[in-house]
């Protein structure tokens, strides 16, 4: 997708080189900068400091940081010791422990010198195969797009919650990836991006990916959905999700279980788009069984802008009260008008997601 | 109520010299700053710039500055004036122009000389109207949590949305107000205190208000609130109102709707404190009826702290992408579980809200 009017995708290998790149999103909105990664380290840093993530972009990069790192060593201790690394850097993070399973899988069999070109290729195929899910699941939403605007005859307003766009994937994104296939196919949209406090991933990254795309969009405050499905301001909803169950909940960034409330109380679709790979087949009660990771407080406590002379600066909001950072929260499936996955639309119950199960 | 152990109210008129004084909101919490308001155009400014802000703060404040501007010259060309003047500070605030009117109408039949110390003597009681009236809700308020605390036998977890607490009102505060009572009566309470962006006037002072009086309180982002009902988190919320109609909807803060949709879901009792004062006779249906207000998008662009060396701070959060603060909600009645006035617990219904018709 565009940034300063160039594709991009988040992460990519030089085809003469070799070399792998990042767009280093920390420093997003604010300054656009292309890092190089080169050793181990620069891939564990990418990850573990967030310079990269997004549970597909994050698998992607371990899988390119598992095959550079073999093509210096590629012993069989080394082999653990650079997946054991990789692994640690987030280790609940289910995309980066499967794309390094998998290139281990793939080159156990191979003699030694073999290895590290076969794992590049792996880690090219998963890179490739991440693209390929997202547009899917693009596609599979634009369907709902284009049917409600065949109805309404008028821009399609999405609300969208955090950023489950390519900035958080490979290309295209999960959530997003409807807009920018409607963008495509010429459907006047229009987004509402939630700002997404505590780490504000609406107003940082969604909105600078469709600013970027040139796709009209405007933020809001997390509190302002409610008044705005009041008032016939939104045609539908459509977030991600981080972990599925089985029945069809969906566990997305703090804040979705609200707008899904207000969307039902408005008659307002309300759209989760994910990976199939998210959903856990285990799973069949959200609230009670998915734990709910609690973040630094200092992401309550303070946030990062521009000052006057446009150096990015820290202030802090407030101090000398405890606060708590809760990540996440369950929208119960009752909630959920549909599933969209890389497979098809789906009802969000057993039954529903069955076809996801490939 | 305290600030640094000692007892303030949020505008207080010397007994012996006649001085008036405020709090400075405008820098809280990073600084506490007292006030002197002398001329007219102190008293404009404290309103206009919100120095003062709640509804029954800025009419006690106007009160005082028409008043003391009556001091000098009580004419009647300058009477008109000055009404005129405070009331154009802010035109939509009904306790302003209520304020002014009263004083107006009480000195109108008298001589010249004695209206300036008449209408000094109706300030007066204007701001002590005030203090009662809240504390009449805080003492109405606190029946309800003292009936769940002797439910639970343990800390009552009340969630609360913006700050009606006594640095918007003179003295208690509207929908704080019972949590100041319910301290002083020695019962256990801990409050979950929305953020409240864009204005984050939960976390700037609430949460300063709360922590000054040394009641238990965390900070949260306003999309957490929904995960805390979700988990048997929030045992009760109470929130003010800036308008309400006959009917018992309630037009409060950006976001309240969201929240009172999360109680609803999970069977938590959800309370809307406010002075009776706030209830339009004439209104029946206040999401199609009340007009909501979209305040400057700078409040959601950036935003104020302090930064490494403790001076306060503006950073921008994003730029190039456009944005909307719309500045309230309304919440239908039938979320509403009662209404808390000066004059008793209300059920959210025209039958329930007549007798706070005096």
């Amino acid at each position: 997708m565009k940034i300063n009017d160039n594709n991009y995708t988040a992460i990519w290998c030089e085809e003469d080189t070799g070399n792998v790149f990042i767009i280093d999103q920390t420093k997003l909105p604010h300054q656009f900068e292309i890092l190089e990664l080169v050793t181990l380290e620069d891939f564990c840093i990418a990850i573990r400091d967030m310079q990269v993530r997004g549970a597909p972009l994050i698998g992607a990069t371990a899988a390119y940081g598992f095959a550079l790192a073999l093509q210096s060593d590629a012993s069989s201790e080394n082999i653990q010791k650079v997946a054991e690394q990789l692994i640690a850097t987030r280790p609940t993070a289910v995309d980066l422990s499967w794309a390094v399973k998998r290139i281990q899988k793939t080159i156990s069999e191979l003699p030694q010198h073999e290895k590290a070109e076969v794992a590049l290729v792996e880690a090219h195929k998963i890179r490739q195969g991440m693209i390929d899910m997202c547009e899917a699941i693009g596609e599979n939403g634009l369907q709902l797009i284009k049917e409600c605007y065949e109805k309404k005859v008028d821009v399609v307003n999405i609300l969208t919650h955090c950023n489950a766009g390519w900035l958080a994937a490979v290309d295209w994104g999960t959530a997003i990836a409807p807009m920018h296939k409607a963008y495509f196919a010429d459907i006047p949209i229009h987004v509402w991006v939630d700002e997404t406090r505590p780490r504000n991933q609406g107003a940082s990254l969604t909105a600078y990916e469709l600013a970027q795309q040139g796709i009209a969009h405007t933020v809001i405050a997390d509190n302002a959905g409610g008044h705005l499905m009041q008032h016939g301001k939104v045609d539908m909803c459509i977030v991600g999700s981080d972990r599925t169950t089985s029945t069809g909940d969906v566990c997305n960034k703090i804040g979705t279980y609200l707008k899904a409330l207000a969307a039902h109380d408005n008659g307002v679709p309300f759209y989760v788009a994910l990976p199939s790979s998210t959903i856990d087949w285990q799973l069949t009660d959200g609230v009670n069984q998915i734990p709910i990771e609690q973040r630094d407080v200092r992401e309550m406590t303070h946030m990062a802008g521009l000052d006057v002379n446009r150096k990015i600066t820290e202030i802090q909001l407030f101090e000398n009260s405890p606060a708590a950072n809760y990540a996440f929260d369950v929208t119960p499936s009752r909630l959920v008008t549909k599933i969209i996955t890389e497979h098809g639309i789906h009802e969000a119950s057993e039954d529903g997601l069955k076809v996801a199960r490939r």
